[in-house]
């Protein structure tokens, strides 16, 4: 099959093998896949990992041994568990220590004309929700599930670092749930473009303070530190996006103010699927290009471009 | 007076003027105190501070307008608050953003013959609590904080990291408090008189890994990387040590596992000193040196020494 392949450089196969069906997971026709930020870590070498990237999707079941799910249109939770540690039992099966995570770690992901994940993974998409939706699935459940590790007060001063992809989709999420959090980023285009959109928006170099949340969205390992100097004495710092380099930070005004920091990474798909499915969130204006499969080289180049926000593949 | 000041480096005087009482302040006069990590770091020049330091003491009230403290024993509260903002109304002074901090900032502290604060901040000790264990009121509030912010399972794995001073009295306060933590650290003689306090400790060499919580009392920027490293999924990294030296920290395995990190520093007296009190707490072995005060530079350097941990400086 045709497959986007990282080995260890980033290279299109039209020879890649396709995947084997085994019991208890089913085989999955990509219909289409976004490309994310951890994705382009993963081509700079993050996870040291090889084989298929690519773990945002839609796609259809076209074999499988569940009934319920043969020809369904479906989106799939990454992680890959093992359903016998204490962590699977306890209902934490993405923090499973023996767990494989679709096109990031020993499992070739969606950047291909097929994948595979577990039944259990499997999630049926309602006809209501169409392709270009349903690929947010992923992520916005990522979003959400800052909601179930933190509270956060539905009057309360929020801020967004970052005007990337993943802090666009931060303070949609937030606006679907009832907050009005503050954007703030240094690319003018995009900061326009999300006011367009409603978002309240600032430049980084305003002098901001006092915020009772700060969600660093900015992919740098610099994000902490400038939330540190934002966020108020007994504040929140929640860390979304996955800084794979080493930053020097200053751990003193965290202390000194008594600041929280919550790294938060995937979350359960129902509440995401919900928002999505009942109108209260669309992210589809983030949605910069669709670029077919065979362009994926290009598509990760525009990917990794300012102004772009989202960038899907269709194989 | 006699007063150890920084100004910016430390050195002794005999003809420091003495504090001047103010509405709302008693004047009181230093028997015992310690020195603290903090106090190590100001010397280097954290915070800027130039006064005298000291914020850990226990003294008797010299001059006050409020009858209850006039000659009480007593220890004191570091934080002095406007009592007017929003914090302060809230309860939580000690992150009144108009606060001066004994010893630390806006306000000469206790190595010397004398002292202010204000009235609202002199806690009466009993007089079944001596002045060793009084002088302990402070660090071990802060200990005691964490307790606040923080829910730790009673049969929780728990590990502190760092034999120092501040190390040892989290382990001491958390034994004291039920639990069984392991204390990591590097100075083996530091480690064979804990475990003869009855600390289980370990090298930290060691192989270790799956605690819920650790607490980090290393003092250095590097501390939260190794927190990092020994924390399960889903568990929570305590910053104790205020460690001025930025140092780099690759945050992707809080994200990754989803870490709570806290940062804490001062709290309540109430908790400690009613540990102290009944007896269940007695830190009074960590002392290893009483200096007089004529002695502080010698007392100062010895408290920067290992295997060193309590210093006390006598006025």
């Amino acid at each position: 099959m045709r497959a986007l392949v990282l080995d260890p450089q980033l290279v299109l196969r039209k020879d890649y093998p396709e995947p084997a069906r085994v019991a208890g997971e089913s085989i999955v026709r990509v219909r289409l896949a976004g490309i994310c930020g951890t994705d382009l870590e993963l081509a700079r070498g993050y996870m040291s990992y090889c084989g298929v990237p690519g773990h945002e999707f839609v796609g259809e079941v076209s074999e499988t041994e569940t009934p319920n799910l043969a020809g369904r249109r479906v989106v799939g939770e990454i992680n890959a568990a093992c359903g016998r540690c204490n962590w699977c039992a306890g209902g934490l099966a993405r923090h499973c220590p023996n767990r494989t995570v679709l096109g990031i770690a020993g499992r070739d992901g969606a950047f291909a004309e097929f994948l595979r994940l577990p039944d259990q993974n499997l999630v049926p998409l309602p006809d209501s929700v169409p392709d270009e939706l349903g690929v947010f699935v992923e992520p916005v459940a990522a979003i959400y599930e800052m909601f179930e590790q933190t509270k956060l007060e539905p009057d309360g001063k929020l801020a967004v670092l970052g005007d990337g992809r993943l802090g666009a989709l931060a303070a949609l999420v937030l606006r679907a749930e009832g907050y009005a959090p503050v954007l703030v980023g240094h690319h003018r285009e995009k900061l326009d473009r999300l006011a367009a959109l409603g978002v309240n928006v600032k430049l980084e170099d305003e002098v901001l303070s006092g915020f009772d949340a700060v969600i660093d969205c900015t992919g740098a390992g610099s994000g902490l530190a400038r939330a540190l100097a934002i966020v108020r004495p007994r504040g929140t710092v929640i860390l979304k996006s996955t800084a794979t380099a080493s930053a020097p930070v200053n751990l003193a005004p965290a202390v000194v103010n008594e600041i929280t920091v919550v790294g938060s990474r995937c979350g359960r798909f129902a509440p995401a699927l919900a928002a999505l499915a009942c109108g209260k969130l669309d992210p589809r204006p983030l949605i910069s290009q669709v670029f077919p499969l065979d362009d994926a080289l290009a598509a990760f180049a525009a990917a990794g471009r300012s102004p772009t926000f989202k960038v899907l593949l269709e194989p």
